[in-house]
């Protein structure tokens, strides 16, 4: 029987690795630029740490950890052994990170009294889910979230929008949009409206905006049962995409609470000359946790968000931390490698490879090869020597299907007069060198 | 209740990440130098992937993963439910990987229609064991392998040692010792004094040298049966440290070959001026799959190895891929992180922080210097503005709990006069300087 990896997972290779590195890289980079700082936490998580926290479809998607040793020995009478709830408790006392937001929270509780706040946090981790695998959605991948936690000020928004600008603009996706909103308005909307107790319809219903269109959204609001005043209304607030007029739509204090919020955030991007970010009142976010500015990342061309992410006020509360406001955004790496493939965006020289292949033609040649490459890399030359004296096509198809731009040949000849043939992969060309020519044409080609 | 992450697992905060990343980033740098590319596997394999590769011992160790769903309701009529066992491998499709050797091997059969051998492969990733937490051992750590699979060539083994030098020599740790030996000499010795059928025990007996010593070493022989003269030979293989007089000692093809093979990775050693790879006639790796070089590095004042390898014929024939050859060794980054703490051999600069923090004086303030900090880091500076209009010692304390080199200051009257007031926070001097100037000083402290 082949081997193989289990569904909804992925093998990465060198050429895969080397994207993503490139995206992940350049997130790293930015964010370390604005000051935020990396931080890791364990694949699993103790389970009642994760229960709980994503809804009852959430928690169905948890991958769960069996305890090691006989775990049927010790179970207590009261678990029935037929029921698989029952059982999971009983048997699993870890379960594997869903996301990186509650164990980020877990993270800050369990050691706030070490840390500097506001703290400015990323992390670029795996994730499980047990989702049924689908075209580009895997049960493992990875999130990349930055945050700041313990900062009620809107320059934390503003800052996040900035190092979303930078990492897509670094990665060379200059055609992205950034919507913004704020879920105070969307709030000051349903009380406006009267029909605070059905918020959360309303924001279901707007959250699908794009793919259903204002029709689908009005449909969308009568099915649930709101009458076609306040529809007619929300269409209206829909429609308004200038903070000055909604503020004349919208009275109340929680309304203009939130208009003042995004005006506060608009206004220093402007200063910045900042073009792409842009007020959107049915950008909604269905994520419960999210109290105030909400953000969405989109690229021409390409469905769904590539980058989103909101202002939360009581994410640590759930593990008794309260009154601490966070805000942040999480890169969709999967989808950004999907777009960036889809534009021709990655760099074509990514692939993390050698320089040089030095060619082995036999013991004496590559005991002289040997010393070559290691003076190269002493240089901080990438370089490597074939290690099997092979046929030459072997050799060269090697060089060629790593992409390895140069290939050297040192024989018995090359050798005696000093001299490497060294061969330009793209090219084809050869030329005779002495070493310290072929240093500088390789250093020249960094 | 506070809560805490699994035992035997551990958060990594952002000083340790720094340190972390310093220790793996030195050893990607380093692979990638010398053609090594890197892959990686899915944290969960197939339970049958994994199970009965690293012995009855070692399958207990394996962490499961229990099926998503009601894994009750389809339970086949033989699965005893009061059998741990025969009910874990029928609730537990999945497990975590326990090392990245047979994740390996099982991408390797599975991408050989794909993958240009030799393959020369780097993988730096989790793996988890249900070992009992204590000192030094978790349940969740990182492995950080290199190898390269598909050729016989012994250059391989010389690249791997030249790897490890520059891996040590880079991280700053100058006095590692690295002994090698070759599993063909060890059997050699069994046979060459009738003990072939005990050559475990013999090899078992061996492994303990450094900790229990040459008497210890001749108790456990003795104690596994075998007879005072073979025990007396053995320790007189044990005592001689030269190849040439092994090779008197020892008249078999199998302790020949492998002399020559030792021979054969030591002399383009020594051409390269290389002295501190040492042959060890009392290494032994106890690990089954090695058949060829045995390589171990150790440093001075610091218990157990921190890297180690050898050569295996036969990896990929666990999954029905007969004849690969390959060798490869480990990196301990836990242990290589310790050393370098107790050596003191962090780079003091390590941490990944800002350049530049910029104080919060308020709204107008934190305008303009939202402009500044986006203009340095338009240069290349790493910079930010503390977010909040906090006091003064709050904002100082900040930068100084994140090591932050520098800290800018532009109130109103530094804003009229388009000057920044300047801190170094190690000398504590301060100075006033224009943006220029401040640019100078940060791009000369880089």
């Amino acid at each position: 029987m082949k081997p193989s990896n289990p569904k909804g997972t992925r093998d990465f290779s060198p050429s895969e690795m080397a994207r993503r590195n490139h995206i992940f890289d350049t997130c790293k980079r930015t964010f370390q630029k604005y000051g935020y700082q990396p931080i890791e936490t364990p694949a699993a998580e103790k389970r009642e740490t994760l229960t709980g926290k994503y809804g009852g479809e959430g928690d169905k998607l948890i991958f769960n950890v069996l305890d090691s040793g006989d775990y049927l020995s010790a179970l207590p009478e009261n678990v029935d052994r037929n029921d698989f709830k029952s059982l999971t408790k009983a048997i699993s006392g870890k379960a594997l990170r869903y996301d990186l937001t509650v164990p980020f929270a877990r993270y800050v509780v369990q050691h706030q009294n070490e840390i500097t706040f506001p703290f400015k946090r990323f992390q670029i981790q795996p994730v499980w889910r047990a989702d049924r695998p689908q075209k580009g959605r895997y049960r493992e991948f990875y999130q990349c979230d930055v945050d700041v936690i313990g900062s009620r000020s809107l320059l934390n928004e503003v800052e996040l929008l900035l190092v979303i600008n930078e990492v897509f603009s670094t990665l060379g996706l200059g055609n992205i949009s950034v919507s913004i909103n704020n879920r105070k308005v969307l709030a000051g909307v349903a009380e406006e409206f009267g029909i605070a107790d059905q918020f959360v319809d309303m924001v279901t219903a707007l959250d699908k905006w794009d793919k259903i269109g204002e029709e689908g959204v009005k449909g969308e609001l009568e099915k649930r049962g709101i009458s076609a005043e306040v529809v007619s209304n929300i269409l209206k607030y829909a429609a308004t995409t200038d903070l000055g007029v909604l503020g004349e739509l919208l009275g109340n204090d929680l309304a203009a609470k939130g208009i003042e919020e995004l005006n506060a955030v608009m206004q220093p991007l402007a200063d910045l000359n900042i073009s792409n970010v842009k007020y959107d009142p049915t950008l909604a976010r269905g994520i419960d946790y999210y109290t105030g500015i909400i953000i969405e990342v989109k690229v021409d061309n390409f469905p769904g968000s590539i980058c989103a992410g909101g202002r939360y006020d009581d994410l640590t509360g759930l593990f008794g931390l309260k009154d601490v406001s966070g805000v942040g955004v999480s890169f969709g790496a999967d989808r950004i490698y999907d777009v960036l493939e889809q534009e021709n965006a990655f760099p074509a020289d990514i692939s993390a490879t050698t320089q040089l292949m030095l060619v082995n033609f036999g013991e004496a040649e590559a005991s002289y090869g040997l010393g070559l490459v290691s003076r190269l890399r002493g240089s901080g030359i990438h370089a490597e020597l074939y290690p099997d004296a092979s046929k030459m096509k072997k050799q060269m198809s090697y060089a060629d299907s790593k992409s390895i731009p140069f290939v050297g040949m040192a024989g018995s000849e090359e050798m005696a007069a000093g001299k490497i043939t060294l061969k330009n992969m793209s090219s084809g060309e050869q030329q005779s060198v002495t070493e310290v020519e072929l240093l500088d044409i390789l250093k020249a080609h960094q």
